[in-house]
């Protein structure tokens, strides 16, 4: 009955002996599970569980129990391929004998509505301290414990651990995988996750030896943040490669009528992936290419790219996808240049794209890529275009010395095109540990990538756990209930330093020349009421105001024309006239928790439709980096022979509301619409707080 | 000597007797040419012609000759592989003995700077009116007459003629489209194209009855304006599919290197592609995903997407790219839930993506997708991802037995998931005509291109050649050998129906009082003189000018001020105040001659780097659609709140453009900055004309 934590689930990946529930008939998944378990060469004891205690059919050696009672010793791990009303009663069972891990592959739960059936597995799973995988779920792999406890194609060894809440985008991974030739660690798919998720499973995963790369296909999260810190923690040593489903509207319509659970707004997602360190991919060829190039291919310490070729075209078509992607394609320098005309026929080209044409030799390719790696170039795709009368194989054995001779290794990809004609080389490429991609714009895509992991590595501390220390959970000095009178939220932001215009709150004619002579002008004036949301629709807001008159008769106005509107006060701001208007807020995400939003204000909000998010809290560097993907940024900088404005108070404002995020919880939402960044600091022309 | 028009390569493609010209000893080009020759099982008489008179190794059975003076009779077509300085040779005795066709496969001519003996070839060719493809090229093959004349890999017999510039590009498609049994018609390497090139062969495969789509691939034009008309008359009958390369900065060095003539702008190369009707994908992949598509499934109406799956993770990515593909993947309407509600277990998903479950079956499928296409749907995907337990060729078959059951047919895509557990499906949808794709993801960009051809149809008569008729070469009014003083190109402008603000041209003081009288104000007076270029950046420009006193003394101040420059005038303008600000004018692209450009004025210029381009002339419908692609369009509609601007008179003014540009080929630029658009009407702020 030991509770196993995150740790310790090597019993769950290399368990020594498994037991599976269910029918062992032909055609059933529980006969499927024994059939893979089998083939697979698992060395552990396979034991089958079912009423009559049968051996499954065509494998007589593997003993059949009516109950787990009746079993020489606990399992480690039982599979449960059960009807979805025996489940509970299965790992009841299994606690009471002391199994750790159950993976559940029985469909018929939540994933339909079944809700109630599925509270009751995973209520049961944790009285007894039974730790579970699934329900609805498609299984396990573990490659080097030869443990192959699920349904779909069976993995050949290698370094990525994938963990997929879709069991048949397992599959699928998995098969094309295999065809070329890429392996996994470990496999999980996890289905409706009652249990064990895929926080867990990356705390895990840090450390087995077995990974360099964990790639997760999710569709919906168990928890936001504590997902993006596992991420953030794990990235600074292994990648984490994600696909996250439902990007579209009907997608999301179908990712979170699949899961059951909320999917969360793509944008705040991406802002994790930004924040965290991760690489997020489109779909599973792009994670595939990835993940091989990841796990076979040295670090790339730069963007500045070689492709070396033996053909225009596919050259071409190379470098316009990778500076596509962020890759620079430079000319070669001129040492090089000289350096390649030593060697080269005079029709090649050594521009870069470097083209030894179609007579390209064996050496030719390994001293040209040689020259090339010893240059300012971060990394080389090369490329092979065969025609049915060429040798690849001695191409790429070229290619291959040529790796293998760097003293300071840096990645070489390959694209041998294509079919029948290039197997041999293509053999010899994976024998010599360099990666083949069927075109080159897919090498670009990799190369890409992991330019954007090795580049991003010192960048992920930006929001890291210790920057909320002491600061959640604080309460605010105003009542929860009601709207916040603007007389209030100003007095606690400014407490909390954010700047305001000058101000005074009159709640009587007589305060009002003090506030002018104090003021200055022009004044605005903005009626308090806890009646009035939107002051201006309704005239509760007046600008220009010059004079005391003119402030006098503005303030009789105001309270007699909101006298049946709970009227309070006015308040009385000096009126900014300068700067960039910027928005700037908080909201909450069901999935992530407070974030920071910033974007165009003023006429250019909906003409640009420019806005960017983060999760809250970061530092500085996450609020520029946030600046700069906005097209507005570019005015902050000094547009048009214009001053620069205060971008660093903007910073800093953004921070600050980070920070206040997360320190006052009870905060829905919070605008400041707009913020005038001027050419030194900035004011807040107005807010509006929801609790 | 006969000079074959384009309607006219039937001997080309489908010659009796064909002559391969150079070496057949082995590894030779010409011995691989007699080799793919005979081995794709070419009907007609081969013939090798070298200086010993050889037959080719390990082909007794074909005759060898000297000379063509000693063959039976002339053949129609010679390959030619004989080293670079005798080619011209080879061409003139083609020439003397009436062989119409050549196919020169020899390289070391312009594309490495020899473009001396190029020029001699492409001289004797013409000479003799001998018809050439190459040199520098990898051949022409031809499915329907089992002609192989190519290096690359031989093609399955298909409804796809592939173009292509670069050899190379060939035969990587070549050895993929094998890969997936994708097959063509024609094939043609034109290489560095001397004689016939993608235009002639363009206009020869409109009518060839073994074609229904055409792809090419390009890196350089010939003549972009004849061949923009090509694919505009083509299109309309056949899909045209291109792969642009040199998108990129690299790229494009690389293309205008290798290919030796200029890649031109990519954008005004999207612009040729929009107005044409053509099809433009990224890569290889793409294409040959496209062509698949194209040559397979019937014609999709509307752009509502079906998906069917018994996985949701794959369903799920599908809707996310095809949303973003501009698909709608829209709920399914009540009747149809009701309709599926039927015959399918309560577990699925009827919502769009129609989830089966991994318990979907041959029946399921047929009637899922019989009651789907019956719906408001335009077209389905249709996925399987499969586990080494499930029998696809059942699925598959419900799926062909659905999509044959249609009587207005819809398209059907497949994706079966993954490798070998599959290949009985993939075998059973290929008998049964439905294309298969690897993922959903690519099948969605199938489909949107379809889409986008189809709907498209109608759009490309927008710049039809009839626009030109009567307008083209006309003259100008003034001197082309110097600037064009701002009073004569005012009033050019004038005559061809643009329209200024109020204006005056004035070379004495005396005529101020006239022109104050008769413009009003406020003014804004620019200085007239052949030597000052920009007006603004030597105080040329002096704006809101109120009274006559005024204007005297900026007169007699400009007069005195630009006496050493050649002062000739002030031109005197009503001020325009009001209206949103557009940029707009004609440039001359290199490979597509006269285009018109529009984009976002004034300060938003930078800021929002939004402009269009357009080749001339064009009708209302091209520039309307010009002016939607602008984020300026939201403000032209009326922008948050303000009267919606006078677009008409925009429009029509960027139509006159384009007929300006046409008839005034002398333009070398024009550009009016800004245009104000304003509630009605619009005004030209300022011109500027460089002949």
């Amino acid at each position: 009955m030991a509770n196993p934590s995150a740790s310790t689930f090597d019993r769950l990946f290399d368990p020594k002996t498994v037991a599976v529930f269910g029918s062992v008939k032909r055609d059933k998944i529980g006969h499927q599970l024994i059939s893979q378990l089998s083939s697979g060469g698992f060395r552990g004891s396979i034991l089958a569980v079912n009423p009559k205690g049968e051996s499954p059919e065509g494998y007589p050696e593997i003993p059949g129990f009516p109950d787990l009672e009746h079993t020489p010793s606990a399992p480690d791990l039982a599979l449960i391929a059960v009807p979805a009303q025996f489940a509970e009663q299965v790992i009841e069972s299994c606690g009471e004998t002391g199994v750790p891990f159950a993976v559940v592959f029985t469909s018929g739960f939540s994933e339909i509505g079944n809700t109630e059936e599925e509270e009751r597995l995973k209520n049961a799973a944790e009285r007894y301290g039974v730790r579970l995988i699934g329900p609805n779920c498609a299984g396990i792999m573990d490659t080097a414990a030869a443990l192959y406890a699920s349904i779909e194609v069976r993995a050949v060894p290698g370094k990525t651990a994938f963990i997929t809440q879709s069991g048949a985008v397992g599959g699928a991974v998995l098969a094309l995988a295999k065809i070329s030739g890429i392996g996994f660690s470990k496999f999980v798919s996890y289905g409706n996750r009652v249990d064990i998720g895929e926080v867990e499973l990356l705390d895990y995963l840090d450390s087995d030896p077995h990974t360099e790369v964990i790639a997760l296909y999710l569709e919906s999260l168990q928890n936001g943040r504590a997902f993006m810190q596992a991420v953030r923690r794990v990235s600074r040593r292994k990648p984490v490669v994600i696909i996250k489903a439902g990007r579209s509207a009907s997608g999301l319509r179908a990712a979170s009528s699949h899961t059951g659970s909320l999917a969360g707004s793509d944008e705040i997602f991406a802002a994790m992936i930004r924040q965290s360190g991760a690489l997020r991919v489109p779909g599973i060829e792009e994670m595939l290419d990835l993940c091989h190039g990841l796990t076979s291919l040295p670090r790339i310490a730069g963007n500045r790219l070689a492709v070396v070729t033996n053909s225009g075209g596919p050259g071409i078509l190379t470098s316009d996808r990778a500076e596509e992607l962020g890759l620079q394609v430079r000319e070669s320098p001129e040492k090089l240049r000289e350096q390649l005309a030593g060697f080269l026929p005079g029709n090649c080209a050594f521009a870069n794209p470097i083209d030894l044409t179609v007579e390209g030799t064996r050496e030719g390719y390994r001293r040209t890529l040689e020259a090339v790696l010893e240059a300012e170039y971060d990394g080389a795709i090369v490329i092979n275009v065969a025609t049915p009368f060429l040798d690849s194989a001695a191409l790429a054995r070229g290619i291959v010395e040529a790796a293998a001779s760097q003293k300071h290794p840096k990645p070489v990809a390959a694209v041998f095109m294509a079919g029948e004609i290039v197997k041999q080389g293509i053999e010899t490429l994976r024998r010599g540990g360099i990666p083949a991609f069927p075109t080159g714009e897919r090498a670009a895509f990799v190369l890409s990538k992991m330019y954007e992991y090795f580049s991003s590595a010192g960048r992920t501390d930006s929001s890291e756990p210790g920057l909320t220390a002491g600061i959640e959970g604080a309460h605010l000095p105003f009542a929860t209930d009601a709207p916040v009178p603007e007389p209030d939220a100003v007095a606690f932001l400014e407490l909390e330093g954010f700047s305001f215009p000058a101000h005074r709150c009159i709640s009587a004619a007589q305060q009002i020349p003090e506030a002018f002579r104090a003021l200055g002008f022009p004044l605005v004036m903005k009626v308090v009421s806890p009646r009035i949301l939107h002051k201006s629709d309704v005239g509760g807001v007046l600008l220009d105001l010059r004079d005391e008159r003119q402030i006098q008769e503005a303030f009789a106005d105001m309270a007699r024309r909101f006298a049946d509107r709970d009227f309070r006060a006015v308040m009385l701001y000096r009126q900014v006239t300068e700067g960039l208007e910027i928005i700037a807020g908080i909201k909450q995400d069901p999935a992530f928790g407070p974030v920071v939003l910033a974007g165009a204000g003023g006429v250019l909000t909906e003409l640009l439709r420019d806005s960017a998010v983060r999760i809250a809290p970061f530092r500085r560097e996450e609020a520029g980096d946030m600046l700069a993907g906005l097209k507005i940024d570019r005015m902050l900088a000094g547009y048009r022979g214009a001053a620069a404005l205060d971008r660093e108070a903007l910073v800093e404002l953004l921070v600050s509301l980070s920070r206040l995020a997360v320190r006052y919880p009870a905060i829905r939402e919070l605008d400041f619409n707009p913020v005038f960044v001027q050419e030194e600091g900035i004011k807040i022309g107005d807010v509006r707080i929801i609790l």
